[in-house]
């Protein structure tokens, strides 16, 4: 991660996505490449954290619950989460939050 | 990380950590662990779920917002946030979240 995202005033929505890795990498690197870029250009993407050393964390930031029903419909994205399901994940969960209140430095 | 922190159903709240870290480590990981032992026990405190490879991203679950207020205002977690500010971060962002859907494996 190299920059924390500037997101707007709340309200807005997060995606949690927490997450322990299977064995092996089996193309999950580039996957998970492909996969930030094609968020990036989806409608209501504010922005995405992720941290990862063995199991993983990544936040993404999305204007509004519509646009991350949509996110998850995506045709790519569906065949990733498949892979997912299939080959990466040990375990995983994915919590939808309604950011009320932020601050920071 | 070692598990995924099993939340109940929604809803609840997660508090959203996420920082750059300054050089060196300066009592920083002490400090965390402690933090963590000392946010485990109290009221309203459902998990945490930690990622660091030199950023990081911390999410704690909570079951009510009076409960997060309560724990920000302790007073070895305020010594703590302090030393934060003046020493460990170079900048973070904190986002409070009402999960308000989960699934996952």
């Amino acid at each position: 991660m190299s920059a924390l995202v500037n997101t707007p005033n709340p309200p807005y929505y997060a995606v949690i996505f927490t997450s322990l890795r299977t064995d092996g990498n089996h193309g999950y690197a580039e996957m998970a490449d492909k996969m930030v870029a094609l968020a990036a250009v989806q409608p209501g993407f504010l922005g995405i954290e992720s941290a990862k050393e063995g199991s993983g964390i990544t936040v993404s930031y999305w204007t509004d619950l519509e646009s991350i029903r949509q996110w998850k419909s995506n045709t790519e994205h569906l065949a990733a989460q498949k892979l997912g399901h299939e080959k990466w994940y040990s375990s995983f969960k994915t919590r939808i939050a309604k950011v009320e209140r932020d601050y920071g430095i």
